[in-house]
């Protein structure tokens, strides 16, 4: 295919890539006519040199148009969803998405598997008994126009290029691209018919996007491409470098999630998941002002309908919604294994990553290469950082079915707490706003 | 495979990889354990952050190691041998190998098939009838040793990777890097258990604005990497503005190589071939003077060993040794079409790669993708640069069997040659010499 030689030779040499040329590519490349090795030779030319923003708005478009996309265009509701790059305990947008539906938003959400230490959305939903995400793209929009809110899994219609893409960046040493990372989140994004969206962008010293500079990029260049594409997008730089609320699991993350809706979430995810609530309900409809969507948010809670909202999908989608009071109905484990203080002090650091990786040694993961997670095993943190703790005091449990790596995780989550001797600096969870 | 995808990220980010490395690379590349997706995302992070020195050797060594070596240790001659990058008539190292073998020498020559508008020696000697050049590498090993030399074909055996890398490198853009080119060389020629290799870089005028300085670069680096792998090597800059000697196709050239063996040959051919053999020599005894090796190279024309060679080396090879001085015996055409000049003057350039596109377009092209070569076509040079042309003189001949292409092939030769009115300057064929 002579053409798409020509193709990778101009981005090899520092050409800007047009999007029809990147349409070419991505259509080629799911109809299989373009090679795994010209893709994984074009991604890397596309790393070594760089992808400016125009590009990343064209592949964007490329991997968006060479699916189906839902059609929302009945409904008389802005479609705002939120993406997080993901984090450790992240459960905010399984919060934010009822706050926003019960505040009139329509969000139409595609949820995701997890990858690495990092546990999906896609796996907590479907802890709970029953939840289906499979669904066809008629029946999630025709959910969405009932409740406002519905969750699906990608399939293989959404985006097709991208799963494809994302084993073959995987392989080759090109998923370092904050282009692709872009293009790869925004694609399936705006598959969903979007208005808005709100982006939670992590910023953590042990993760991908270690910096923040890096983290500050990535949304600035998300916003571009929103703007090229049509959507709103606000974003927000938060701290990762402790895990969000309590608990790192699939279940487990439910519950806090059911707490949370019912007023009674830890404070960190509390505050977030409000923050991004009233920020989808604002790009909803921004002549209200970010106070009046902070109350509107806060209201939701307040007066249940947030929680009912969830409950309501979670039974149209074949769930037991009594799981979200009765957490008896979630995958409980046999085990639960607790990790104390080895001294007096204060918890001043509790690395993310490694309570994480500890989750998926005792079977949380849900990336979906090789085993099924265990919907029901984790941790549940009982200490958070700035925490005055003594000697033998709890720091957090490790819930298990399966004994075999219990060892590993519990060194794993000893080494991840810090017990220092003076109270650490306060850190704000969210750093910074940055809108188009 | 993580150790891997670790080893295309460091190159990705402009680290050297270390000969362990590379082999681990080629190897699992031959045993199929690397994805071409793989190669060709690490290909292209070499061809954007470059491979130096220092890694072109160590890409040669391991495509040497992967496959099968020639041992001539037994043999108590230098063995050299000759490497051309390809030009168009380019018969050159079919006659200064015979030379330098009755001269002496030991030359192992592994034959290949051409690419796009240049022709290969395998196709050129294939023309002869009978000829075989599938040889195993003991039987080659036993006629370098009976006659000083023999032609064999790649197979399988000899450097498995380079096939592959080369279709590979086809596929995605990553052919044009220096130290690739260097590598797919020297692994297949060091396989032939040399002790030294003279190198003819052809430099083209018409090609590339930076082709003297390319071509300068690739031959130093050829010689490092025989410095590296103990190969003597010393490397000739030679022009290929126009194509060499008269002929070009494979039975047409085989007859150009025989008058030229017979001390018949064009100037240009004559010239060029006895210098390459003269340095094959040198290097196969440095204790003589390149002078003597001149006079030796003379000689072996003068009295007939060389010819003598080549025709028992065919005899050997199953082809028809009678062929080299009876044409008759050669594969002919049944056409032939003559171009003549369109007025008075001075053939001042014929472009050579447009000659060898002609000869393609006829059938004469062994490049082993689709059809199969006719080995009788080709194109008969009768005037070269500098020669004065009148007004219907004839310029050259197209020999066909197939008239499809012939009115395509007549454009191209006819546009190929420019008439002026003024005599141009001659040109130097030899333009640097390069010494490691």
């Amino acid at each position: 295919m002579e053409r798409i030689v020509d193709l990778i030779r101009s981005k090899r040499d520092g050409e800007e890539v047009s999007l029809a040329d990147f349409e070419k590519l991505i259509n080629g490349y799911t109809l299989e006519e373009i090679s795994d090795a010209q893709m994984g030779a074009f991604l890397m030319a596309g790393v070594c040199n760089g992808f400016n923003d125009s590009e990343a708005a064209s592949i964007t478009a490329a991997m968006l148009r060479c699916g189906e996309q839902i059609d929302l265009s009945a409904l008389d509701k802005a479609r705002v969803d939120c993406y997080s790059t993901g984090g450790v305990g992240d459960k905010i947008p399984l919060i934010a998405a009822p706050i926003a539906a019960a505040a009139g938003v329509a969000v139409p959400m595609i949820v995701e598997r997890g990858t690495g230490h990092i546990i999906g959305s896609l796996g907590k939903l479907q802890s709970v008994p029953g939840f289906r995400t499979a669904l066809e793209v008629a029946d999630f929009a025709d959910l969405v126009t009932e409740f406002g809110l519905a969750f699906a899994e990608q399939g293989n219609s959404l985006a097709p290029a991208d799963k494809r893409l994302y084993e073959l960046r995987n392989d080759t040493a090109t998923v370092e691209s904050l282009a692709l990372i872009a293009a790869s989140a925004m694609s399936k994004k705006l598959a969903e018919d979007l208005s808005g969206l709100v982006v939670d962008v992590k910023v953590s010293r042990g993760s991908l996007l270690s910096g923040r500079t890096e983290a500050r990029r990535l949304a600035q260049l998300i916003i571009s491409i929103g703007r090229k594409l049509d959507v709103k997008v606000q974003a927000l730089l938060t701290d990762i470098d402790q895990p969000l609320g309590y608990t790192v699991g699939n279940a487990l993350e439910i519950m806090e999630v059911s707490q949370t809706l019912q007023g009674e979430g830890p404070e960190d995810v509390s505050a977030l998941a409000n923050e991004v609530a009233a920020r989808m309900i604002f790009l909803a409809d921004t002549s209200i002002s970010m106070d009046g969507a902070r109350e509107k948010a806060q209201a939701a809670i307040q007066n249940g309908s947030a929680l009912q909202t969830l409950a309501s999908v979670i039974a149209a989608q074949g769930g037991d919604p009594e799981a979200l009071t009765n957490f008896e109905k979630l995958p409980l484990t046999k085990g639960a294994y607790p990790i104390t203080s080895p001294r007096d002090g204060y918890v001043s650091k509790i690395n993310a990553a490694d309570i994480g990786r500890a989750a998926v040694l005792l079977g949380a993961g849900d990336s979906g290469t090789g085993t099924v997670a265990d919907p029901a095993v984790g941790v549940v943190l009982e200490a958070k950082v700035g925490q005055a703790v003594l000697n033998g005091t709890r720091l957090c449990s490790l819930y298990y079915n399966d004994s075999t790596n219990l060892e590993e995780a519990q060194q794993l989550v000893e080494d991840a707490f810090r017990i220092s001797t003076s109270e650490p600096e306060p850190r704000d969870l969210v750093l910074d706003l940055i809108q188009g």
